[in-house]
């Protein structure tokens, strides 16, 4: 039987950023086997080109190599080469039924884990191994919480199909919408998706979570001609000058009456030297909105304004979707049912629905939209934690004691729609 | 015979800036053809459509309407309507020879001028009758010389033809190219332009100027759509913001090692009110430069700034070029040959050519350019006389004593030349 | 007794807008003194200094001059010269009570009344007789109120006082503030104001009405220095350079993710020729939010951009605000009143309360919020009326049996709360 | 006797960047000491808050580190230890006379140096050693023409002081002005400084050259607040609106009628993530004019527009000038001695003076303007070489004929004015 503790802590230990969950994946893929699953992976559980924001090809081989050295499987991570680090495990029930489907994120992130003493992972050895990377937003508990589910299930003893979805780069919100493309969802009756913490106390679940915001994150690039400034100026096609105007007039997008937005243009670099006309530049830039239609209004002014600064400038461009999510709208008697099965679960005691409890975006969102779009359900779960200090910080941490807690709950809602 | 300071005064009370010369030009017809020239006017001395920065139809109307109440000949005004204001009269000689043409500009400037008991127009009477216009510009000197030269050559006593052109809309430099673009400088071979005062003292003569700038003038509107910035900026297409980031992003034009440049963005205007995204601005861009190549490689891009700057903000936009001159280029044997009949007339005593006095732009660069590319030649005189305030300012004055000594001057050189 | 129908039409015949009201002043002055009442009017009736948006003097002239020729009685409106438009009507009870007033704006709006048939003002004779101003937002409706309710409680039979506020310049949301700082709301217990229409259907009203958006409106000077775009560009100080990097980084002020805000350069004006580096601009800027709070941090954020604007370009500058509002937090129990008023008053059948039916601010929140500080209540009300068109169109207007029934219901509240 | 050859290829292949000359000036420092020099070097050399342009500490100690092992003398270079590379050489004649100076720049470039077979220090086996650094202009023969000129004069037989400096960082145009600073150019009477190359062709001289361009570049710092994009977009102060604001404006300065002038922002780098407002951003400015004084105003513009960038977003911010330079105006008498000087030269047979040949500034300049401020004198030379590619190009190279041929001139030039 697996030990959820110590498995939670060799993710732990091994945090392993978007794209690159080398190791992670080839230890979920050796464990859904062992339980008797069906498991896709590689090529087969993800769209490359929909993959957005992968990382360079040295990035990704560096941490390939890690992996190997780390203990992966040679034989299974040789198929995820390349940022192909999704993993489906697929176990038929005994009959017929309905598919169940549920989704954790495996990635990491690029936060140097704290070394103080009152830091749990440091006190009791099991500190990131990897500096600079930490698993400071729960996905090594996810995914803990998705093969703990898994063992419980893997008898086959229901009726319908279990599908257990590992999911690369989820932070910048960037690997779900490849596994959608694959097709993976498309068979799915209901759709399951949870986050621990997320602001929510210790005993505390929430059944669906709504108000996570549409979002899309670009990378621009601009691209001119470079030309001694003093001697010939007249010469360059100058990209700082197009992308300055760019990054003015896309915080000058006006407000929306219909939805609350956001605009930032969170990076801009460019140029070499003093006396160099600058030949390229680029630009990170993210829209938000509470409604997926306004973002993309949004979306869509922002590339407008980049064409126009770049022709402006005489320069060539590119822009890149790196990230994207959309806002989740969970259905009410998915989330009425969790509710209604954390009730037995000992530990839980406190049963809300509603507004998200932490800013922010989710590219489940996607998932979900294309589960209902084919007449399925879907609810986004929050389950609380306390944490010692926020998501995405130095000291992140959650009581292990959720876990266990989790997978029951996780395992009471499948038993009760694989039927 | 002609009363040169007569004809100058009676000029000076009757100010009509460009294409609004109807008195001025209407009564250049009426001399001319009493002393027997063939004259050409209104639609037959320009091409309409090639007419930059033409004053609303409004203010032709009121300018014309003025124009016959202060003694415009009816028959000729007429043909003139509508801003139609260029004068060529023609001398054919006794025998076949060359086409000697002098350029004479009309216009008066949007002026104020002085009260002051010493300012002489004042003190004598002759003070503008049309408050707000004046001749600050020495025109009504230029245009008196060309009927002084006409007297003189009445008889036709010479081989070949001779042609002075009376030009409308030389402020701004609007109205020469017209006259080029109807073809009636095709036939010249021999061009004389000059200008009064422009720094050069009484008693000096320059034969021939250069290093008057190439420039564009152009005007600009952006069409966007308004909307209540409160209930719905978000349906808005905003103007002012396309216009102040083309006001921004031509300011930041480079400089060119090849050539000094000027670039200018003399008015913006734009929007109607607090809580109305502003639906229409209007810009006026001048460019200049030492060569024409420049010049035109900065009107190319402040048209792209402007274009991709409408575009950026989702707007439509048009560009009216409203004035425009290149570099004068003179031939050198004719500024000789000015410098050596200036040596035969009473009063002149300082020779020169070379670089112009005066900052600025001529569009009779087009008309000597026009006559260049078909083999002919031609030359910008600057001709002395004290003034006791600068060009363009309230105080302006010529001394009279230069009109007879001019009229001599080109007297000498059309003879010269005529044979 | 009054006949209000004549009154109203009288006051659409004859609109004046924002502090040129000096006919309209004259004639409530008139009626107040002839029911008995004190007036205060005049300077005594507001503070100069804190006028907002206060037309050129020319303009007050003029309207003055109109107001004469138009009936304005000359001993009452020499006083308001200048634009000291507003009146305050002061009737003691027989008894000491509470001080209760109601609020009346009287500003017209400077829109071109229409003169189709099926208009009803022109099908009936009463139409704007002072071409392109017009009554389009019923503050004709309002005063005839305010006059109305003067003649029913003028016996003086309560307990208290009864105070009638007639603003000037609502429109722009200017005139309010003038009269707070002069104190006139200092002793007042309970206040009323009112808008007919506003989207709310005859028969309906709201006893209290939120959601009025914090607004400021600034007018920015740009001073600079003028030069000669190609002689010595280096002496001039150019205005619309700092006005459009002000206007761009205006709009680029960040979201808040406290309360939704509007930003709105509505006006940009600067620069005289082609040739001249531009010396002056004027931009007008417009801020709104949800709340006070944030409103003025936007405020501040403009502010400090203009400054900062023009010390990069070596201008001086200098800020006007000519129009400003905050928002309105209504009284619970002023609005049930009202409502429970209503009920006994014949045509009204719909009762309700909340947010406000049309977008936009209103300046009777200083008088409500000052009322508020000194401990009293307030309530800001609105009367349904259909409408043919929507407010401030040429073709707006309001249902005349609308004004006897606000009469008796802000009789009844007066009643009920002046024992 | 000094091998003139070796000791170039001996510094072309240690290739030592501005400051970092470690190794060159220890050489430099025994090669003076062993001919008898007194030698000012480390501290008493330059003043070190007045080097511009200094590389990191780090920099500084891994390039110390190298010279250490590659011969650097350990004694010498430790007094250089933190970039004080700059050396002086004194000699005093047996009598009294002028103090006379020639400067010598010793600092190489980072430009990966050529493997072809056809450059010759590649086929020669001199090629540079330091990967990345290359003496691509020609500061190895300009080092080694020092040395060369010291042996000549070792024996002090000569009426005066010869005054040799060896100066760190001319690339940049940072390293002069810290030993004008010292006070170690306050006793010249004359200073000679020389290029080789700078498109003159082999046997060719110019005895004095003017018209390289004064020269100021900046590096500024914006320091801002960050905060979630997403979350509270208020709290931050955005580093990147401020820094593109001023990127806009500083391109936007206007043209001068009195120089020509050039500006160009170079880097601009900032911000971290896109769901970051950026906290930080940086800014690499260069102006050039062909006169200090309109340099040094355009420099205050900058300035100015930089600050109120920064005030407008509530940025602080720093500004470092990281490399300087003035134009040169050389004295024509020592000029046309250097000419006459070359003309006893074999070798040499094309004797000019005039315009620079290449594009670009100097920081000898400073030292130039302060002998001349305290009555003394100077020129800057270019002596001819043929070059297979530019200066800056990955092959350039030098003829190394011209180096004994150099040294003879310069021997000249001293004698004949130590008398």
């Amino acid at each position: 039987m697996l030990d959820l503790v110590s498995l939670r802590r060799d993710f732990h230990m091994h945090p392993e950023v978007g794209f690159t969950e080398f190791r992670t994946a080839s230890k979920v893929v050796e464990i859904l086997t062992s339980l008797g699953y069906d498991v896709i992976y590689g090529q087969d559980a993800l769209d490359g080109p929909s993959r957005r924001g992968l990382p360079a090809q040295g990035v990704l081989e560096e941490a390939y190599e890690r992996a190997l050295r780390d203990g992966a499987n040679p034989a299974i991570v040789e198929k995820m080469r390349g940022g192909y680090t999704a993993v489906i495990g697929v176990k038929k029930g005994k009959t017929d039924g309905p598919t169940v489907a549920f989704r954790f994120d495996m990635d990491a992130l690029p936060v140097l884990e704290s070394t103080d003493g009152d830091h749990f992972p440091e006190a009791n050895g099991f500190r990131s191994r990897y500096e600079g990377n930490m698993h400071a937003c729960a996905h090594d508990g996810h995914t803990t919480l998705g093969l703990g589910l898994a063992e419980k299930l893997a008898n086959g003893d229901f009726a319908g199909t279990l599908k257990l979805i590992f999911q690369p780069a989820e932070e910048g919100v960037r690997g779900a919408y490849s596994i959608v493309q694959k097709g993976l969802l498309d068979d799915v009756d209901y759709l399951f998706c949870q986050h621990l913490g997320v602001n929510v106390p210790l005993g505390e679940i929430h059944g669906g979570s709504h108000g996570l915001l549409a979002t899309t994150k670009m990378l621009a690039h601009f691209h001119g001609v470079s030309s001694h400034a003093g001697a010939s100026p007249e010469h360059g096609k100058n990209a700082l000058l197009g992308a300055a105007t760019a990054l003015l007039n896309i915080h000058a997008i006006t407000r929306f009456s219909t939805a609350a937005t956001r605009i930032n243009v969170g990076v801009l670099e460019g140029g070499t030297a003093a006396n160099i006309i600058p030949a390229y530049a680029k630009m990170i830039v993210e829209t938000r909105s509470e409604t997926e239609e306004v973002n993309a209004e949004v979306e869509k002014r922002v590339r407008n304004i980049i064409a126009s600064s770049a022709a402006m400038h005489e320069l060539d461009y590119a822009i890149e979707v790196i990230g994207a999510a959309i806002p989740i709208n969970y259905d009410e008697d998915m989330a009425d049912l969790a509710l209604e099965e954390a009730r037995h679960v000992e530990g839980f005691h406190s049963f809300k629905k509603g507004e998200y409890n932490a800013m922010g975006s989710e590219d489940a969102s996607f998932m979900i939209k294309r589960v209902q779009e084919r007449g399925g359900k879907g609810t986004y779960m929050s389950i609380g934690t306390d944490i010692p200090a926020p998501h995405h910080h130095p000291k992140f941490d959650i009581q292990e004691e959720i876990l266990p807690r989790s997978v029951e709950l996780l395992t009471r809602i499948a038993k009760r729609l694989l039927t």
